[in-house]
């Protein structure tokens, strides 16, 4: 255990190992009592593609409503650049290969119909850890930590749950060709797709009417609030889209000049509308922590019905800037100081910040990859996080620090961004001065090449990979 | 004449032929004199380099605000990718080519300290326009018109004027070797710039200390407010700044997490805090239009100190989005709407917006490339504007019309991007959904492209072009 305490103690500042006492709650906070918490959570909305991001044509006044009243972070980060590991790591605090789910080759990055595995249940989500604190706590959208009913939401600390079990383009009538080429996936009216609606553990509706997802998630969640505005609530809005194939409601149709993925993001930013007026209906605002973030980059191999990282490099299952950094915002009226932070943050931090906002704790049995960043949501002090790993498969291919990003392997994806090359000595980008990872400068900065890799190996050293969730599938 | 007349009637709608009538103020303006205009015309800063157009680190909280208090424009356009035709496209209303503001070969794209042409006598600037109006009219910056006696910025309609005659890096003391990667040019210390700074007709500072350039601006155009307060003025304000190479004062060095690039594009930020500020407290605020734009997209190909074009392809000296497309911010507290506008615009059109809201008139004997966005800017009607044609030398590369752009000819530069391309058919994209340039779509959409060649056609036609003002050079 000696070697097991010497790493944790050096990973304890960057990557927050908490230890068994609850955290406090900073002293500003003047909640009344504990806030609700709802996490709204696109699918392959690419750092670019809001209006308060940058992008040119995509309308996105809500979100950008709740960006100018709360916090919009530039340097935020999901713990994996695919599906089914950055939800691991958002509700569990723990990078995805902690909990074993990661996949060691191409079929295996995330879950499929056929996987046999799942979010372990001895994981804690923060739901779990919210459920024991008292509150009420809801799931609606995409599930995709296992479709077997040992690891449905109701295993996880979710009271109730309303959603697809997967992603949108897993389940087809027939066997697709050419992906992602074929006209069908770029058809919003495809009549291929055979995915499951499931409410708690039953399936209601096969296959799930699409077009009418993102609203019949915006009135479940509407539901959920309105149920609960008098006791403490924990609300989990993970959206189907925008995941292709791309679907949206009739009046939604032709709303946005950017085509069907710009009316795809306008119906995702009215369902936080609903959910925000919502809140003011019910007097909640000020007793409720919105989260709005995405669980990977754009997915650009699926041309325009991809989003866009905007300036970031690449996209969806890279490690990439573009993969794994992601929109990234706060709202809190009275608690949040309004601002744009360009501190670096992460979904895995959600889990710390949250139990601290809510009185919780951290579990203290296991390593945690969360940190809190409550202090600089509520008085705009430093984020606390110095560090990011960017893991594929169980491989770390990168690490940041600081300003600076070093990179052991990259990869492309899908013919874009070219193929694994391993880089030794690794390459080197100031994100600071360079966030579009165009300028190696490696050969001026030896010292920190030096200190990225000593980083890198005590990380890998911490970590005891436990069986892969990912690489067994039964080929049904 | 028969056939001109027509070529007139065919180009009136998209880009604005203006009758020899004054074109009238919109009714809703209730200004109690015409407004003064400020002008504020930044140098190689590209499309993402600030916060609200989606820069994740450099910080640019004056004109964030500037936005949200104004209008912010995300498809604006210059009238050409490099600095000399863009500046004579902005103050005449007229695609530079038909001013002779061209040149034939890489050499001459803009003009050198030996160069002997500059914008002639015979065009009307905003300057000449506003001041025959009674408004007094003041330059303080960077001309790059002409740097001989009658080319100044006093030929063309400016009362003062204190700045540079041409670019910051054009005139140095050694011939500099491996342009541009000597670490010169990276330096903001370098002591081999011999730039001359001018008041009016005379050579006050030579080399001009560039470190305090941008404080000194910001010093003339506050007095210059000052001491105009109580007639309409005009001022333009064409920093020499963010061009190479980056000088910035004292209080700006390590300012920005972004580098010496944020920090320079920090003092712009102040620079126009000042001008606010002043404008402020003078009681001047409801009585002042500030317009900020910037000359051409980012200079990438000096690296760090190239500025990012954010999701936009390429940048100056390409007719790619990112060499043309510009961040353009419209302030007029109590007269503009706020608000994004995802219409096309153009420094162009500046010379037609501003006589328009000045009860003044463009000039009804020549052909003019200007429209009238202040239906846009007061009442949040649609742009007249339609079509943007893209010129590199004295040749159409390509041309937009609504959501579509079609290229004949594609051009990297120095080594980035390949070299000159002829492209029969044309390349075609569709802006709105795929603003990077990504997807040709050219195949689906025939009639698009014959109608985009017909357009080319019919502006081609309507050139007279007068000789090259950039081809000669005296080689001294």
């Amino acid at each position: 255990m000696h070697g097991w305490r010497i790493i944790v103690a050096v990973w304890a500042g960057a990557f927050g190992i908490a230890g068994c006492t609850a955290t406090p709650a900073p002293q500003e906070r003047p909640a009344p009592r504990p806030p609700n918490v709802v996490i709204v959570f696109a699918d392959d909305l690419g750092y670019g593609d809001l209006g308060s991001y940058g992008h040119p044509e995509i309308e996105t006044p809500t979100l950008d409503r709740m960006a100018s009243e709360g916090q919009r972070w530039t340097n935020f980060y999901v713990g994996a650049s695919v599906c089914s590991p950055s939800r691991a790591g958002l509700l569990t605090g723990r990078l995805h290969v902690r909990s074993g789910m990661y996949g060691t080759e191409a079929g295996t990055r995330v879950l499929f119909p056929d996987s046999t595995g799942g979010l372990p249940a001895d994981e804690i989500t923060i739901a779990e850890a919210l459920r024991a604190q008292g509150y009420a706590t809801g799931a609606v959208g995409k599930w995709h930590l296992g479709h077997l009913p040992q690891y449905l939401p109701a295993q996880h600390g979710f009271d109730s749950w309303f959603g697809l079990p997967y992603s949108n383009d897993m389940d087809t009538t027939v066997r697709l060709e050419n992906w992602p080429l074929s006209p069908e996936f770029h058809d919003p009216r495809s009549e291929y797709w055979n995915v499951p609606l499931m409410r708690d553990g039953e399936i209601i509706e096969r296959p799930a009417t699409q077009e009418t997802l993102t609203r019949r998630y915006t009135e479940e969640a509407v539901a959920f609030i309105e149920a609960h505005a008098d006791q403490p609530f924990f609300l989990y809005v993970p959206h189907t889209m925008v995941h292709i194939p791309l679907f949206r409601d009739a009046p939604f149709a032709g709303r946005s000049r950017a085509g069907v993925f710009g009316d795809t993001v306008a119906e995702i930013d009215w369902s936080v509308s609903e959910i925000l007026g919502t809140l003011d209906r019910l007097g909640l605002d000020e007793q409720t922590l919105v989260v709005f973030t995405s669980d990977n980059g754009p997915w650009t191999v699926f041309r325009e019905h991809g989003g866009s990282a905007g300036l970031l490099r690449m996209g969806k299952g890279t490690t990439w800037e573009g993969g794994m950094r992601v929109p990234a915002i706060f709202r809190w009226p009275g608690h949040i100081q309004p601002g744009v932070i360009r501190d670096i943050g992460s979904t895995l931090d959600l889990f710390a910040t949250i139990t601290a906002l809510t009185d919780g704790s951290v579990p203290g049995d296991r390593v945690m990859d969360s940190l809190d960043l409550s202090p600089a949501l509520l008085a705009g002090e430093p984020s606390p996080r110095e560090t990011m790993v960017y893991y594929r498969y169980d491989e770390m291919y990168a690490i940041r620090k600081g300003a600076f990003k070093a990179h052991f392997i990259t990869e492309g994806e899908y013919g874009e961004g070219g193929p694994r090359t391993v880089h030794d000595p690794p390459l080197l980008y100031n994100l600071e001065h360079d966030p579009a990872e165009r300028f190696d400068v490696a050969s001026a900065h030896p010292d920190v090449v030096a200190d990225l890799v000593a980083e890198a190996e005590a990380y890998r050293a911490s970590l005891e990979l436990p069986t892969s969730q990912f690489d067994t599938r039964t080929g049904g």
